[in-house]
């Protein structure tokens, strides 16, 4: 509804200059921006349980700054909205200095900005929150990025089964380089796949992580974890009329059901420790980015999203 | 449907005799019999996370023991039947070793009995499931006795605002000897009572725990908690048509939903240091005792019950 926006949120960038009163970044300082910000300052930043920021989490619908709710870009004198806080399909943006995570400088920008949005999302899901232990059974409800992401974490945290889910066979292939172990497509059973995921595991999973934004799948995902321990955790972003329904002897039974954005990471408090993982070597994100055009060529990477082809396509603003 | 039947499981005892193989009791051992057991053996038992033991866990339809699968009770040559592995509306009853929690002798019997079911169970629910932070908020939904004993368990945790919602407003009086600080009757509001307790907590609870076994109940107490850290826990037994139903976005936005049996405790390994907090005088079991009666009595107790007047009435088994 609100347009014309520069669009964009997956990114890394340079700081060009700061507005006043802005301490905590510096002109050449490297910085992921992030759709949900950090204030460090209300309720939820300071509770160690919450990182949906009251001030500057994700709001779809906001397209100027946060403070003096102007925009700070134009075409011929009329305004251009902001979208999420960072409208990164732009050689340079405006950024409120709360939705900006300060990096290590010797971080390569074009690999690492692939963690300022889903890869980070789907991997907190299962360390943050799903938080399987070592030698357990992960099952992973859609296998697009923020999926195997999901999956990726599985693999870190040690589960010794990872059961891919997906509606389309072609994901199963791809998927075994994130440590898929098994792969169930719904279209194929029909009995419900979360019936079908009981049966293959003695009576559940240890951990869900639903990766796919369809509620059949959310409620798959609580229900096939097992009772007693099990726990299933929403990342998908549902439709708004989607209502979430089960058996409430399917919660007495000891099963915890969550949801999550971002993974729970705090942006600035817990994202450079994601790239330094990189640095590190204990996170792969090469094998999420695909491919790679210039900028002028943000169709083919539009395209290639829409054709569901490759995970992550990065755009060089420097050609 | 299985009778004849010996009714009671929340009770305390001594061991008569002990079975064949059986060692870790002896004749003369104080115990507390519990509907669900724990065999130590299976993977709910190994696992940290569960109390569901596979082999003992409750089941209402089971009226013979585990193991040989026949009856230790007859009248004129014609089985009577067991009743949740307890059967304690009797002076002498048949137990499996795995239903019984040995304790501390020196504690006394006519007050710890009531430990073996809703009293741990709604204090468990508190301390083990939702596990509010000192100063936190917490809403308990049904002020019978299980309702009570987590709103203890809040007061335990050092909350520092207790909301108690029950339909009957008389439930308030008796509620502030267990800590509550505000009062909400659902029927004294025309939006729903969810809505009522987020405006009364700018935002939400930090943690609800529902003891009434109403869905509605179970849904309000869901969608009234805080997004980013809100819990809440379901503990009252549901219709078996019940469908529990929200939006999806409710659990994106960090909220964390769970049930529990028995407050999660695992009663072998657990309940005698229950015991033992009452011993310390760090849990008062004394106020949830406002009636006794000699076992004779028993319809006097019943009747008690029925009309919801007092917590527990207990019956003594030496008169
Ligand atoms: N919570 C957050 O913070 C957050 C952040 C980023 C993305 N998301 C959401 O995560 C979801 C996944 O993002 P993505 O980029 O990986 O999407 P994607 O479209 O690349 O992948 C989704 C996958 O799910 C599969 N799928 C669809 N319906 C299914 C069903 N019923 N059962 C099994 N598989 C099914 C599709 O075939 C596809 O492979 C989206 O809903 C997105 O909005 C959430
Ligand atoms: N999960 C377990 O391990 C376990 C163990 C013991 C008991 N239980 C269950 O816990 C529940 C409570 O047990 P109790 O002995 O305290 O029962 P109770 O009947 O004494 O108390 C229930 C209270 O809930 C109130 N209530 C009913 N509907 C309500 C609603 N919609 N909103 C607000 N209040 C409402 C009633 O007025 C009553 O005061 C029962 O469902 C019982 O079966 C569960
Ligand atoms: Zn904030
Ligand atoms: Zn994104
Ligand atoms: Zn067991
Ligand atoms: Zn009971």
């Amino acid at each position: 509804p609100v347009f014309p926006r520069i669009l964009g949120h997956e990114a890394g960038g340079i700081v060009e200059s700061v507005g006043e009163g802005v301490t905590e970044l510096v002109p050449g300082d490297h910085v992921l921006p992030v759709f949900t910000g950090e204030c460090k300052d209300c309720a939820h930043c300071k509770s160690e349980e919450s990182n949906l920021c009251d001030l500057l989490r994700i709001n779809v619908d906001r397209g100027v700054m946060i403070g003096d709710g102007q925009s700070r870009f134009t075409i011929s004198g009329k305004p251009i909205f902001h979208f999420v806080g960072t409208s990164t399909f732009s050689e340079y943006t405006v950024i409120h200095v709360g939705c900006l995570a300060k990096i290590n400088p010797s971080a390569p920008l074009d690999k690492v900005c692939v963690l300022s949005c889903g890869i980070s999302t789907g991997l907190g899901a299962t360390l943050n929150v799903a938080k399987p232990k070592k030698g357990s059974t992960v099952a992973i409800f859609g296998l697009g990025a923020v999926g195997l992401a999901a999956m990726e974490g599985a693999k870190m945290a040690g589960a010794s089964r990872i059961i891919g889910v997906d509606l389309n066979p072609a994901k199963y292939e791809q998927a075994k380089k994130f440590g898929c172990t098994d792969f169930v497509n719904p279209m194929d059973h029909t009995k419900p796949v979360q019936e079908v995921l009981v049966e293959m595991t003695n009576g559940g999973v240890d951990r869900a992580v639903e990766c796919t934004g369809h509620i059949d799948a959310m409620i798959a995902a609580f229900e096939c974890v097992h009772d007693g321990w099990g726990v299933a955790v929403l990342v998908g972003v549902p439709h708004k009329e989607a209502v979430f329904k089960t058996s409430p002897m399917n919660l007495l039974n000891e099963r915890t059901l969550k949801g999550t954005f971002f993974g729970n990471y705090k942006p600035r408090t817990d994202l450079p420790e994601v790239v330094e993982m990189y640095m590190r070597k204990e996170l792969d994100v090469e094998k999420f980015i695909t491919h790679s055009v210039p900028f002028s060529q943000i169709n083919t990477a539009f395209d290639l999203m829409l054709k569901g082809e490759g995970l992550r396509c990065v755009m060089r603003m420097d050609e």
